[in-house]
């Protein structure tokens, strides 16, 4: 049984998990990020003051089991009407009920998984409630992970450092699983608002050290207009080296050319493939991973969602031979 | 492995279903009413335009099984805050999206009872979404069941008629159910809104004319203002006989003392103890039935909830033996 580690947030990391969670020689953890701020998450964060919850609602929704995938779909069914209820995920609901009854988020996450019968676990980052904190290159400075994807406010910007506030210690039961891990996989996902925002909580660069296993980057697709333009697969990867502080042993790269409506969706946001300029190194693996259809949108939605993404099963195959 | 059959609705339903649950050798079905039109229920009612389901609800949490009764806690659970979300249950925004993404509230449960893991089935009276229609003793006619029980509008008022709008049909399961049952549990809960409502639905009598069973009537512990003022036990059971068409086998009425701060809650409503005129008739037992804690009030109700309720472990005592 190996012991494997998705680090995320969002619905990157919600395709990995989902690709994991098929392997049965497979023991999965996901550690996913607590510094959401818009959307649904967010109003429930202003309304009830605990913990942002739509990344952990991802997580549970990817590792639910059995009865033929109803408890996904539950909770990540979506409200279309009804005052006040108009674009809440049930999933955020269920969580934030939980968190009341508990009065932990950690609990209210454990809770669930049992009443959902997880294939695996899933913690926080930290269990402390904090907000992101962007610097930008010319000096500027932004908090709240809303206003940081904000591509009206922020297009083209670069991002020159991330923290949290107020800092915040990494959740133990987290820091463990890191440790004891016999592989991390971290991204795909939005590299300032789901990946950075794990390796940024104090304890997290000690527990990867600490870790013997392969660490595993998988690159982003396609930049993001508010936080990664005109960024390259190296700069992505470098970026992560060097806020994690640990080298990747292996780079999972797509090979695969994304259909022209696809492109050209994105086009029109101004966000473009991941130029891959990692050319001969040899931790690098370059394989068709996309899912070649058109991810629906929402009418309703209260954050936008990405048009592409990883296909489970490609991915399920490639990392069944890398961990 | 008797079956056993609950009709009903609301608390009184819940309490019988929970008792009965921790019963090894009885296989449970609860039939609800689904004329609910107040509260959580009567919001989403008009915003989603679907069957109400507060009594569903309250049906699966009294059959939820396992995890230290948190299912159960998770769908009586109700948000005290969140703009559009004070009030609801959690229970109701589950089954709402449920019956939104199966298109149907038999399915929408049918769903509910695997992932929550219910200890017996669970089936709507009717399919039909439907309001109930009262008439008064001086000719007037009120449509919904929060109307009828308004006691304001309706303190003291005697219903001579109670119909539903439009005419429904029994739900299929829910007959064959009944047909098929050793033993069929009527009551306790509010006459007019919970217990008739369901054998006025075309189909119910009738499949209780052809039930072979005992047919047990549990007698409700207080008139209520709205409904059943100055209604005697014996004004009780004549009504669900007269629309049942069939007389009860055995009739359960609690002969405890209520404490005097439980009737001095209720005097303050105008609701008094059911008085016992059934004398010398040998279907009648009577037994020390009630839970003598008064049951918190929550200051965000959207519906008035019964101070005095019958003692789940008591009522399994006397069923367990009836049975």
């Amino acid at each position: 049984m190996k012991k494997a580690v998705v680090i995320g947030g969002g619905t990157g990391t919600f395709v990995v998990l989902s690709a994991l969670k098929a392997l049965a020689d497979v023991d999965l953890t996901a550690i996913v990020t607590v510094a959401d701020s818009g959307g649904s998450t967010g109003r429930l964060r202003d309304e009830f003051g605990f913990q942002p919850v739509g990344d952990l609602r991802q997580g549970l929704a990817a590792l639910a089991s059995g009865e033929k995938n109803w408890i996904r779909e539950l909770l990540l069914y979506r409200f279309s009407k009804g005052q006040g209820l108009e674009g809440h995920n049930l999933g955020n609901l269920i969580l934030t009920a939980l968190q009341d009854m508990t009065g932990s988020t950690a609990k209210a996450v454990g809770i669930a998984s049992k009443i959902f019968r997880l294939h695996g676990h899933i913690y926080p980052i930290t269990t402390k409630s904090i907000q992101l904190v962007a610097e930008y290159r010319d000096g500027s400075v932004e908090i709240g992970e809303h206003i940081i994807d904000d591509s009206v406010k922020h297009g083209g910007d670069r991002i020159v450092s991330l923290k949290t506030s107020p800092r915040a210690k990494i959740y133990l039961p987290a820091a463990a699983a890191i440790k004891s891990a016999d592989a991390i996989i971290i991204g795909p996902g939005d590299l300032y608002s789901s990946i950075l925002p794990d390796l940024i909580i104090e304890g997290s660069v000690e527990a990867i050290k600490s870790f013997k296993g392969k660490f595993i980057y998988i690159m982003n697709l396609m930049t993001r207009y508010s936080q990664t333009h005109n960024m390259s697969a190296n700069d992505h990867l470098k970026t992560v080296e060097v806020y994690s502080k640990r080298k990747a042993d292996v780079v999972i790269v797509n090979s695969e050319k994304i259909p022209a409506a696809i492109l050209s969706a994105y086009r029109k946001q101004h966000e473009y493939p991941v130029a891959d300029d990692l050319a001969g190194d040899s931790r690098v693996m370059r394989l068709p991973l996309i899912k070649t259809t058109l991810v629906k949108q929402f009418p309703n939605d209260l954050v936008r969602r990405s048009y592409l993404r990883h296909d489970a099963e490609k991915l399920r195959r490639v990392l069944k031979g890398v961990i």
